[in-house]
């Protein structure tokens, strides 16, 4: 009796009620029903951002939002500092080269988070600096880097943060009125339970102030004409309408929840994976983990493509992978979104099934174990 | 007892296999089923297309498609002739102001389409003019362009032909390999059957070159990128899965029927609605009017925003009204997507009794009558 399991770090599972919202007769966009789904949708974002600012959408990956972040705010020629600590990290620094922005990356070994001292020194050292470009969870290691601490660097300088929370939003903490965080970018696939095709962005006034100097070229992606359509439950462009409908349901979940209850229900789903790794005796590759997802570096005699092929196919379970350098070497297991005690214990099992399968020594049921007493703690 | 009925020319109504595909468990992007999903969309794509050339998809509106035709093909300073006859060819223009791009602009009377020798006759008075940004079916005005006539200037000279073929590609005629079109772009929320948030794109040989010499800033809706992971039934980006998924059931359809047909079903949809509308005494808006839409002028004594509030509220109908300075004066009528006959008369119908409702004097059942003589031809 085949049964699948989806524990990757975006898509995550679908609550059954927003899955068949989708499957109901579409919608006109102009209606009056879209409109005010499209209100209620931006009102409800505002909690699980932890803002006062508007939300504002586009009907993209998040990719598309990120490069909204870059082509709105930023001019041709433009400094910024761009944490590189693994691929969307990187992705950050690629947009800005793609659009003629110059960029002071700093790089960050995979696996670790960046070292705030580190930003304030260049910041120090580069007055002219228009933003910086970080991320919270940095999806390919499952590092989490201190939002709070960089934004305790920008918010007493004209510099804007710029924060990727595509994977993490929901998941790890990111309070962007407390901590004085700039602009915040995400998406619909991952903590917010909802298919791939919707991004999301939250800027403060010091973002659409700056927003007013930008002469880097935009259209689909352009934050303004999105922000201003959105006030009025519209649109520029035909928007993802069914993802909207699903959107809601998920939205309606986590604010019966409560965003504070879904970080900490997330930070205790990573806790008890990650207690059970450590009763495995395998090592964690991230050193500050994020509550997304957590990455496990593989021992060097496992081969991890055979091992995710293995999951898949014996017991229905997908895991990521590593991506590029990491490509075999690491296994990522989210436990972000539509997830529960129940899904971690599933994921847990089936990772210490899968390795004794494979002739690797571990002590079948202890990753359980060490699971279920973190669930007790 | 309720009942809606969607005639707006995008969103179209969904076909109910491909709206329960979307409500499916959501599967990982990567996985060797989505890869097949993949490959077999953007195979079934070309039969759409009518092209031997490769198709490409990104998640986004339609909107995006059209800023990727510019952005990917274009450098800064080039000159191109933009034809505006309404809403849709006007975005050509304003995207391509967007990104330093010269634009020529052949502005056509609104419900007008282009005369070809005026395109003929500024591209030899401008023989350096890198491109011609055309639109299939102006949906603002449901006027079709002759795309086959433009081609026939275009495919002789070094400049590309660009088509917007947003909302009449299954609808209207358009033969990209035999007419010699080099780009043609596309979205799936109107003849395609699915929701709205992916967009297409077919490029020739001629449009691959160009790509090349581009240098306008672009990142998320880089072309070549989505091109060479389609190939390989990947992307570079989280696409729209549940989209995907809807939108293989609908091309299932068109592939069963043929696109011939298809478009053949659409020419004899357009058709009926044309004869229904003289025979109730209404002037058609559009002179060459597309197989997409039927745009019809109201009579100034009707306020067109009450009537389509009508149509709604009692008739469960909704109809598109007009846009920009045509909002209240017509009215358009979509037959697009998933209909047949029986939905045109139910438009019709419709039509009818509202305009007798609000005291508009029509012969009641003549539209209908029409419409069915038509069909019986």
């Amino acid at each position: 009796m085949k049964k699948k399991w989806l524990f990757t770090p975006g898509p995550t599972p679908i609550p059954p009620e927003a899955s068949l919202a989708m499957a109901q007769p579409i919608d006109y966009h102009r209606s009056a029903d879209t409109v005010a789904l499209i209100k209620d949708v931006l009102e409800k974002l505002k909690h699980v951002f932890q803002t006062e600012n508007d939300v504002l959408f586009l009907t993209s990956s998040g990719t598309g939002g990120m490069e909204g972040a870059v082509a709105n705010l930023l001019s041709r020629g433009d400094k910024v500092v761009v944490i590189r600590s693994g691929k969307f990290g990187e992705r950050w620094s690629e947009i800005c080269t793609a659009f003629g922005v110059e960029v002071i990356p700093i790089d960050v070994t995979y696996g670790n988070s960046v070292d705030p001292q580190t930003v304030g020194r260049l910041l120090t050292e580069h007055p002219d600096v228009k933003a910086v470009y970080a991320t919270l969870c940095e999806t390919s290691t499952g590092a989490l880097h201190d939002i709070e601490a960089l934004a305790g660097l920008t918010r007493v300088r004209p510099t804007l943060l710029v924060v990727d929370a595509v994977s993490a939003l929901g998941a790890d903490d990111l309070q962007m009125d407390n901590w004085g965080v700039d602009v915040v970018v995400s998406c619909s696939q991952k903590g917010l339970m909802t298919p791939p095709g919707l991004a999301f962005a939250a800027l403060n006034q010091r973002a659409w102030n700056a927003i007013e100097h930008s002469d880097l070229p935009k259209y689909y992606l352009d934050y303004r004409k999105a922000y201003e359509s959105g006030l009025e439950g519209s649109v520029p462009y035909t928007p993802a309408v069914t993802l909207l409908t699903a959107l809601q349901c998920a939205l309606d979940r986590i604010c019966a929840e409560g965003i504070r209850n879904t970080i900490a229900r997330h930070s205790r789903l990573a806790t008890a994976t990650r207690s059970a790794v450590k009763a495995l005796g395998l090592p964690l590759f991230a050193v500050s983990p994020a509550n997304t997802l957590t990455s496990i570096r593989l021992p060097t005699e496992i081969d991890g493509k055979a091992f995710l092929k293995l999951m898949l196919d014996k017991y229905g379970i997908t895991y990521a992978g590593g991506q590029s350098q990491l490509s075999g070497k690491i296994v990522r297991i989210a436990h972000l979104g539509w997830m529960n005690e129940n899904d971690v214990i599933v994921a847990i099992s089936a990772f210490e099934r899968g390795l004794a399968e494979i002739g690797y020594d571990i002590p079948l049921g202890a990753g359980v174990t060490a699971a279920q007493e973190a669930f007790a703690r």
